[in-house]
């Protein structure tokens, strides 16, 4: 029945998702801020126009961005299911290297048949949208009753830290209760084999900008005798992971567990697809802790990573100065026993210990989110699994992921510590957080049908 | 005689300079080819209008950039002085730290009085017109007629490393033949005190890309397994000198000589200087070799300088990624004994040592220049030395300098081996290379004035 469903109404679904993948909703540029607010209000208006009490919940400040909330009429002793997914996108950049408009949504082919090319095709609201339309489904097929307590939370600021969200889940606890929470931002084992992550990185996300002379100085006048900031930045950069891989940072490892033997040996029979996924961007060997396999190394194991570096002279040609400053981002993945926080001060500290003479420096907290973890042998996350083994031709397996949902831990303690199903139908070549982000059909259609039948599942009760 | 008629024509002189300065002739950046071509054909038409017979010198290839060349009538048994100065400038980037347009030049107060803010307001345009404007003077007092042979030679590429100058002078030999050059694209000691620079530095400057993936990653599904190539940039850079200053690339110092033990007690009374310039830009302690003092440093030992790095995500807020290259921008100060190639290589295979698995290399050559040496007890250098002694309240010094005009050598050479004057007017505070550079009015003047005495000397046979 649903299949025929997204048959017939294929064209409709696209047309929703295309329109929400043209608003600029870039929640880490300021300049942007109105696309993002114009983009929450259409998913209120969205979800109300499909019978849902739709409300926006207020960031507490004045550059914060909104989040989105939805629910049916909630009924005693049924299963309360709340879904989060995010509206907002990562920046666009570098746009050169984009071969459609990022927020001019085309389908082409691929590896996989066709695909939706555009910023946010997959992260987030390609992934949200299968969730949407999995509702809309059953909304169509049983005048628009769900059959369980639903809700629906959509955050604006994923892509840039969640810099709101513990104040709104603190102001709307009673509102976000739950007993099973989905999310939707996440990707499957294979294309053809979906997946539930049972474990995500936490995230610290900072610039650290060394500053030197007065101002940028001609080299010839001054050089070698004033500290150049961006030699500086590479020396102490260069100091902070040694050549095995392990991060030098004081205290950096601290409170962090080992994986279990068990967990161990299952991800070993998927260190081959970390290695593929590897070569598929061209590289040969993994450069993370050479005592850890590939897979360990990205789900279970913290880095700290250069996201951007930026000193002096950018454009054509030379430009022979002394750079006044020069400018890191970086990020950690944390694992359980990190916390974003400290993490960044460690990270200041160790800059503070090795910074010479005549250098000062400037930090600035970009965000950050806890680890999470969950058991895999929870009953809805089983009948979860149960129900997508009936969809797809491969049983759900469960992984890990070395990506961040902050969400997901503040998100699970809202609700009153429910279990995450943490899912979605993404895959490596999708290119999220790159030019060229897509997004197959096949794994969109794939995903609503697969959201459907595990709602279905927890409709029995 | 001279000061009556530089204030009775001031008005003229800055409206020539100021038109000049209007011209955004960034030599560096292709985009602003044509302004370089408008300015060299403004300098033509200006000398021209001033009798000379003029030139355009061709640079051989369709993206470089011509020289000026303009000559009076040469006669036989007079001494012929070669002119040399530059019409292009340093890009104006980072425009936000300029407080007035770059190229609407305006004259503020200053500590020295009155002084004219633009680019190129001191380097070279400034500097050049105080030798155009004292050949003016001569002119008008002579009708016409200067008594000595002059040819002046303004190049198009010295902010850029004069890709095209080997070609220029290659081609023109014959008619840069002279006894004496002059070159005004140096510094006075003090305010009140000129000198003549006897070394200057050479140079070598090149960018290095360091490449990693096929594109940017998604540093949560790829970190720590996929290589960081700003990471890896970092690394090498790090490494590339020691704690003590030292350089500790492969080869670097070959051939190079120390300077002679009695040039190194004359320096020793002039390292407080060179600290206090430290001093004024907000620096401590010297970062160069620890076993050279500060004018040591900036004047006899080569370099290796960071002018720019790039990689990954420039703006606002955290972006996640593992970006796929980094590049920095190299320049190295050479002394005698190194050439700009060999030390170009000898920084290529230092990265290609250093590099590991899954990186590759792209390089770019952006131009460089032969140090200079020139014997203080030339009899041409010693008379204008005598002229300059009579303008200005302390004697000339014969000082070294540590930036780097690539002409000096060539030039030299074409001119048949020529001694070369390097001069000029120009202070540390003129802020050359930087944003608000500028000029003082009264060296400005005063300069215009030491280049007639040394002209008038000169004539004299």
């Amino acid at each position: 029945m649903i299949k025929e469903y997204l048959q017939q109404h294929q064209q409709n679904i696209l047309d929703r998702l295309f329109e929400s993948l043209r608003m600029k909703s870039i929640s880490s540029d300021p300049i942007f801020y109105d696309e993002c607010i114009g983009q929450a209000h259409w998913f209120k208006d969205l979800l109300s126009s499909w019978g849902f009490d739709t409300e926006i919940f207020d960031p507490g400040t004045k550059q914060g961005l909104p989040a989105v909330f939805a629910q049916n009429e909630q009924i005693e002793n049924r299963p309360t299911v709340l879904f989060y997914g995010h509206y907002d996108v990562q920046p666009d950049t570098p746009l050169k290297l984009w071969d459609s408009d990022p927020f001019e949504p085309v389908i082409k082919e691929t590896n996989e048949g066709k695909s939706i090319f555009a910023r946010g095709a997959n992260d987030d609201k390609g992934q949200l949208f299968t969730f949407l339309e999995a509702t809309q489904a059953m909304l169509k097929f049983n005048d628009g009753e769900l059959g369980l307590n639903l809700k629906i939370f959509l955050e604006g600021e994923e892509e840039s830290g969640s810099p709101s969200l513990e104040y709104i889940l603190n102001n709307n606890q009673q509102k976000l209760k739950a007993d099973i929470i989905i999310i939707s931002d996440a990707d499957m084992h294979k294309p053809n084999q979906p997946a539930f992550t049972t474990s995500l990185r936490g995230m610290s996300s900072f610039d650290i900008t060394i500053k030197g002379a007065k101002r940028d100085l001609h080299s010839g006048l001054y050089s070698p005798v004033v500290v150049n900031p961006a030699l500086v930045m590479s020396r102490i950069l260069g100091k902070m992971i040694d050549d095995d891989g392990h991060i030098t940072i004081n205290g950096f490892y601290d409170n962090i567990a080992e994986i279990s033997h068990k967990q161990k040996q299952q991800w070993e029979a998927l260190n081959d697809d970390a290695l593929q996924k590897m070569y598929d961007v061209g590289v040969s060997q993994p450069a993370g802790e050479r005592s850890y396999s590939a897979i360990e190394q990205n789900w279970s194991r913290p880095t700290i990573d250069i996201n951007g570096l930026t000193s002096g002279y950018q454009d054509e040609g030379g430009k022979t100065i002394i750079p006044s400053w020069a400018r890191v981002k970086l990020s950690c993945r944390l694992v359980k026993g990190q916390a974003p926080d400290a993490v960044y001060h460690s990270v200041i500290q160790f800059f503070q210990d090795h910074l010479p003479d005549d250098c000062s420096l400037e930090t600035k907290f970009n965000g950050g989110g806890v680890p999470y973890l969950v058991d895999p042998d929870d009953l809805f996350i089983q009948k979860a699994k149960s129900a997508l083994d009936n969809v797809f031709d491969k049983p759900c397996l469960f992984i890990g992921c070395g990506a961040s949902v902050p969400a997901t831990a503040y998100l699970s303690e809202a609700a009153g510590g429910a279990p995450v199903i943490i899912g979605g139908w993404g895959q490596p070549s999708d290119a999220i957080h790159a030019p060229n982000e897509n997004y197959s059909l096949n794994r969109f259609f794939k995903g609503i049908e697969g959201f459907y039948s595990i709602l279905e599942e927890f409709k029995k009760g």
